[in-house]
C-alpha cells in the first residue's frame, strides 16, 4: 500500500492554482507530477552550496551522472532557496532557523502532494554543536527537544500557542545507525537534539554581541542538557519533525558536530577539517539511499 | 559626542581572536577598522541579490561608482550571508526569520564594535504582507509587535524566557516619513509591524501545507491586528529592534507590502510589479542617506 502525503489543509482543494512563492514554482506554470512524481528521497540542509554538492555526490554514487555533470537549480527564479534533483532524490536548502525551514517545508510538502509522490523519506543533513562528543561525530536524532529539553514545538497560530510533537521515525533512525556501522568511517550516536531559536544566547554561547550570564551558568545549562540526553544543538529539527509528523512523512535528522560545546563556543577548526566533517552526513545518507535502492 | 556601539558582553574583552563564523571573517585574519571603520549606514534585507542590487543603486546615487561597477561580496567565503560596501554604506543580507537575522546581527554588531564605528544608523529594508493597505504601500515601523500584538520579544536564554523591548527610533521614523513626502512617488505610512515566526500558519494564511482554522477565524485575527494598529506583517523586525536597542544603535524598519492580506494570501502580482514594489524601500532609504550626507 502506497503511503501518500497527508495534507492537513482542506482549503487547498478549492484553489485553482497554487503559487509556491519562495520556490518560484506554481501549479499553473509547472507540471509537478512530470517534474517531481518519481521523487522518493528528499534531503534538506541549511546551505545552498552544500545541497548542490550533495546532488553531485549522490548522482555519482547512484551512477546517474558523470563527474563533469552540472545540475541546474530548479528554484533559479528566486534566491530564497535552492533545489536540485537527480533520479529519485531531491536536494533542497532551507536557510537557518525554524521560520526559514518552516516556509520551505510548507512549500515542499505541497509540491510533493501536487506531484502525487508516495513513500517519501525526508532527511535533514546538517551541522550542529555537540555536547560531550568528539568534534566530527555524527548524531542521528532520537527526539528533537526545545530549550527546556521537552520533546515539543510551541507554535503561535492566530495568536494562540499550540503544542506539537517532535518525534522522529524510530525505525529510520536505527536503519541509519546500521548504515553508519557498515561504513565504519566516523563516530555516530543516536541522541536527542536540542533545537533553539538563536545561535548565541539561545545556545548559551559566551561570544555573541549580547551575553548577560557567566561561564558557570552556561556550563550548568549545557550539562543539564547532556544529562537529559541531548547530544547536539541545532536550529531546525523541531519544526521539521512536527511538520513531517503532521504530513505523515517518514523523517530523520542527521547532523555532524563541529565542536564540543563543553570545551568552547567558537568554531575554529580549519576550513579543510570542517569541509570533511560536513561531508559525513552526506556520506551516511548517500549510503542509506543506495542501500534502500538495492545498490549496495 | 560620538555614539559608539554598546557591547552587552563582558566576555568578549578576554578573547584574543573573534571569529565571525557565519560571515567567514575574523579579527585575526581581517583588519576590521581599516575595512569597516568609515561605515555610518547599514542596510539589511532578506535576499542576497536584493542587497547586491541595493549597493549598486546607492553607489550610483552617492556618485561613488560608475554604472558598470561590480561590488565584491565581502562574505564570499560562506553562503550564509552576503555583504557589500560602498563608502559609508554597508549592505547585508539576513535570510528569513528571527533566528537567521539574529545570527547576522550578533556578528554585525561585533563587526561594527571591532571596527570602532560610531554614530551608526541601521535600517531593515524588506517585503511584507499588508493589512488594509493598497499593495505597494511602504510601512515605516512605529513598534514591532508579536503575534498577540504586544511590543515585545520573548527569547529563551539558558532555558528561561526573557522579555525584550522592540521599540524603534521615533525620530528616525519621522525623518524617513518626511523623505517619502519629498520623493512623492508612493504611499507611505507609519504603523505597527507584526513579527511572526512563521509565514503560513503564523500569519493566518489559508494556503500552507497545514491549516487547521477557517477563513472567518483568519479574518477575525487580521482585523484584530488592524484594530490594534498593525499595518503589515513580516518575520524579522522584533529581534532587530530588540538587539539594536540593547546595543544603542539607531534603527528603523521600512517594508513594502506585496499584497493586502484582508483580500487574499497568495502573492500573485507579476514579476515586474513585484520588482518595482521591492525597489520602493531602497529608493526611500537611498534618499534618506543622500539627505543625511547633504547630497540632496
Amino acid at each position: 500500500r502506497e503511503n501518500f502525503i497527508h495534507l492537513c489543509n482542506p482549503h487547498l482543494e478549492k484553489m485553482k492554482e497554487d503559487i509556491l512563492y519562495h520556490f518560484a514554482l506554481g501549479t499553473g506554470t509547472h507540471d509537478f507530477p512530470a517534474l517531481f512524481g518519481d521523487v522518493k528521497f528528499v534531503c534538506v540542509g541549511g546551505s545552498p552550496s552544500r545541497m548542490k554538492a550533495f546532488i553531485a555526490y549522490i548522482a555519482e554514487e547512484l551512477g546517474l551522472g558523470g563527474p563533469g555533470c552540472d545540475y541546474p537549480n530548479i528554484c533559479a527564479g528566486t534566491d530564497r532557496y535552492a533545489m536540485y534533483k537527480v533520479g529519485p532524490v531531491l536536494s533542497v536548502s532551507h536557510g537557518m532557523g525554524i521560520p526559514s525551514i518552516s516556509i520551505m517545508l510548507h512549500e515542499l510538502i505541497k509540491l510533493l502532494y501536487h506531484a502525487k509522490c508516495s513513500d517519501i523519506t525526508i532527511i535533514r543533513i546538517g551541522t550542529s554543536g555537540g555536547i560531550g562528543l568528539e568534534p566530527g561525530s555524527v548524531v542521528i536524532t532520537r527526539q528533537s527537544v526545545d530549550a527546556t529539553f521537552k520533546p515539543q514545538l510551541e507554535q503561535v497560530v492566530l495568536g494562540k500557542t499550540v503544542i506539537r510533537s517532535t518525534n522522529l521515525d524510530e525505525q529510520l533512525a536505527k536503519e541509519l545507525m546500521q548504515c553508519s556501522k557498515e561504513i565504519g568511517q566516523f563516530n555516530t550516536v543516536i541522541g536527542n537534539t536540542m533545537c533553539t531559536l538563536d545561535f548565541y544566547e539561545g545556545q548559551g554561547r559566551l561570544d555573541g554581541a549580547i551575553c548577560l550570564y557567566n561561564e558557570e551558568e552556561k556550563l550548568r545549562y549545557l550539562k543539564n542538557a547532556y544529562d537529559s540526553g541531548v547530544r547536539n544543538i541545532e536550529m531546525e529539527s523541531s519544526v521539521f519533525a512536527a511538520m513531517c509528523n503532521l504530513s505523515g512523512v517518514k523523517a530523520a535528522v542527521v547532523c555532524v558536530t563541529l565542536l564540543n560545546r563543553l570545551e568552547g563556543d567558537q568554531i575554529s577548526s580549519s576550513h579543510d577539517i570542517l569541509v570533511e566533517y560536513q561531508q559525513r552526513p552526506q556520506k551516511l545518507v548517500g549510503y542509506f539511499i543506495k542501500k534502500s535502492l538495492g545498490k549496495v
